[in-house]
């Protein structure tokens, strides 16, 4: 029983509009490494890049079938490798989340699924290797390696005394049986280096990577991204633009300049920045538009554009309003609405082409520390939707008002918000989905243009 | 004596439109590595690369530095370090090396100044990075390890015998002393594993990698390049779509069908690539617009789309001829002869807009094997560029007519380059250089223009 390649090579018939489409195998990423080293947070964080990039991407994490099978409480005596009942309980976990895994890829067509286990010896990642190569699913191991107590002490104060293994629990007491749970896969832990296994290992949140015998386009991707992580504290601003002359009167597109009340907007940001800053360094980036750049233009931190950061291209439909397109382009306009985030306007763009266009940004976005954006509403849309894991389906509904600052803080699980409403009034440019086709397409309330967020 | 900073922390005034252009301290990438482990050629690729995304890059080669000062007919025993007089004259070319590089950056405003040398010993390294440091230089080590004597051999072959050092030598005893002088260095050759240095190790051109401590953008832009290299023998096909209907009319931009002559050219063009592609796999990339996927319809084989291969973005201009646009915009006409390079369209893109377009798409080019790109004039301007390593002021006048397969074919140093024409009509789209303009610019037969590649 294979999995079905995505495409069979000699079936030309087929074209792909993205090499992230033109996958032959399905990959499986397997994390590797000892408790509380981030290995969770790396599969999320991968897959939510997966998901944002329109591949089809799962997270299965091992833990949560054992927590299935065997209950949540036990204590660090189960992890020992003396304890051949804990062993077998572990590996049968691994084996059903591993069956799991390959009934996804066999019947949901998944092409990404990340196997989120410790797989510490290499008994284990042979076993699973083995398992995924009867399937044709390529592997790719991802190690986490820190030798930093300060930073796994901090991970297991963060994340694992909130996870249901120790729920009611005491801290103190939790932290203790932790430990002893580290210790035990400590004593059979061996870091990868099976030469002909695919791999990449970060060390100490990847300050060292070692990179083996990486292939295809897919997973090379993976490894850029994971490169580029980092978790120091951080925080990203968004704003649009202030209102602008095109704005006022209800036309997309063009490059028109701010309105009196845009300019009263530029000249307030500088304060909201600086009071939700601190004592920070920050780097403003701008599209190449005249709206954007006169926004920015009092901000005192060095400045970046980024032609990547234009809007939405409307093609034909570039300086008109709603209305003008409904009458010259009935049957576009209609199109749109069915299915917002993959019409592309003549001559011009579809959401999903601004992903692609905003993916090196995102890399970049990655890799920095403190950043305020300052852009367009589809595009900070599609930016919103990559931190808030949003479906692309909700994506184009996503609220990103006027004269308004959103801060955006990474955590080890997402990303916590604040919004700032500077008290300049704006016209309101948003367009909320066809109530109709909303409720045919979700359910109801599915959709965040009922359910804005805070 | 130090560095020029690019830009101050506190200067606010300036504003970057490129990451690439966003860089504090100048890097030097210094090579490491024995003899005949493809330094030379990496130096080259990485600084060709930087160059064509308008960063400002040289390559420093100590091995020429040698053989100016010492003349280039030396034999093994001038490698051996048991040989102090040997030993000390190689020093000082590097020495030289070095002084010339760091003269390049004060004086010349340079960023990234790849310095091509052995380095192969910890002492050695030692010096260029207390050198470098003393002016504020980020250095980043990239060293190439090669245990396949198959691959070393033919290295030998296909550069080293043909380098100046063995000029009117027999290549038997060329081979033979080549052979002795790589011994000299193996003898003393230390693997970098200096643990507080940046640098990229690349172990069988990239099977094995392994980076440590890479900061900044422009060191992980370096890496990610690397990482993508590889020195398998494969062709790159490039074809304008066949003649449009645009075309014929002689306007720009719009996505038009194709002409009659156009649709000949697709027919023909299974048979051209298939005659040159031998008995190997390929497959095509087209950009979404109706003339390249018309154009590559019965090639029989994979096929991509990309947004980012679309033609240049004539903004305001676009579906206007040129004498139109003289009219209607005689400003923008005038600036674009002057700058072609630079001039960006309103409401569109310049050229160098299209160099940062393409750039994922550079990057995927350089992993895959034979591809072939049916697409546009001024994308496909930007990619031969690229692989010809020609300059900005040159590239808006490449000549790529319709109806034209042009193979490239990479080869240790540059492309090797076959154009194949197909007998069907079509209209010259090729504009050349403003022929005053440009005998200021670059004095008499500068410009590919009048001087068009076979």
């Amino acid at each position: 029983m294979n999995i079905q390649f995505k495409f069979q090579i000699d079936d030309f018939s087929q074209t792909f509009t993205s090499p992230y489409l033109l996958v032959i195998y399905p990959i499986s990423p397997m994390m590797v490494g000892l408790p509380a080293r981030g290995k969770t947070y790396i599969a999320q964080k991968v897959c939510r890049y997966l998901q944002w990039v329109c591949v089809s991407a799962k997270v299965f994490n091992v833990g949560n079938y054992r927590r299935k099978l065997h209950g949540a409480h036990q204590t660090h005596t189960f992890f020992d490798s003396n304890n051949p009942q804990g062993e077998s309980a572990r590996k049968e976990a691994a084996a059903l989340a591993l069956k799991d895994m390959i009934r996804w890829f066999e019947e949901e067509s998944g092409t990404v699924a990340i196997f989120d286990a410790t797989n510490t010896t290499r008994e284990r990642r042979a076993f699973v290797l083995e398992e995924c190569e009867k399937h044709n699913i390529q592997t790719m191991f991802i190690e986490s390696v820190c030798q930093d107590e300060k930073m796994i002490l901090q991970n297991i104060m963060d994340v694992k005394l909130s996870s249901p293994d120790y729920k009611n629990v005491d801290p103190e007491s939790a932290a203790e049986d932790f430990r002893a749970r580290i210790s035990h896969y400590e004593e059979v832990y061996e870091t990868i280096n099976e030469k002909d296994y695919t791999y990449i290992k970060l060390i100490n949140v990847g300050s060292q990577v070692v990179i083996n015998h990486i292939k295809g386009y897919l997973q090379s991707r993976i490894v850029y991204y994971l490169m580029n992580l980092h978790i120091l504290p951080r925080s990203i601003f968004f704003s649009r633009h202030g209102e602008s002359m095109f704005n006022l009167m209800g036309k997309v597109g063009g490059d028109s300049d701010l309105s009196p009340r845009g300019r009263q907007y530029a000249q307030e940001l500088p304060k909201v920045i600086a009071q939700n800053l601190g004592d920070h360094e920050l780097t403003v980036w701008t599209s190449t538009m005249k709206r954007t750049i006169q926004t920015a233009e009092l901000l005192p931190y060095p400045k970046l554009q980024w032609k990547a950061l234009d809007e939405l291209d409307a093609g034909v439909c570039d300086g008109m309003t709603y209305e003008e397109i409904e009458v010259q382009y009935p049957e576009d306009y209609a199109n749109r609405d069915d299915d917002k985030f993959n019409y592309r306007y003549r001559g011009g763009e579809s959401y999903r082409d601004v992903v692609f266009r905003l993916e090196p940004v995102i890399m970049e976005l990655e890799r920095q520390t403190n950043i305020l954006i300052v852009c367009h509403q589809a595009v900070l849309r599609c930016m919103y939707a990559y931190f808030h894991n949003l479906p692309q389906d909700e994506l184009p509904y996503i609220k990103i008002p006027l004269h308004t600052v959103i801060k955006l803080t990474p955590k080890a699980y997402g990303c916590e918000e604040v919004r700032y409403k500077v008290d300049i009034d704006a016209v309101d440019t948003h367009r909320p989905r066809n109530p109709k086709k909303q409720s045919l397409a979700n359910g109801p309330g599915n959709g965040l243009a009922e359910h804005p967020r805070p």
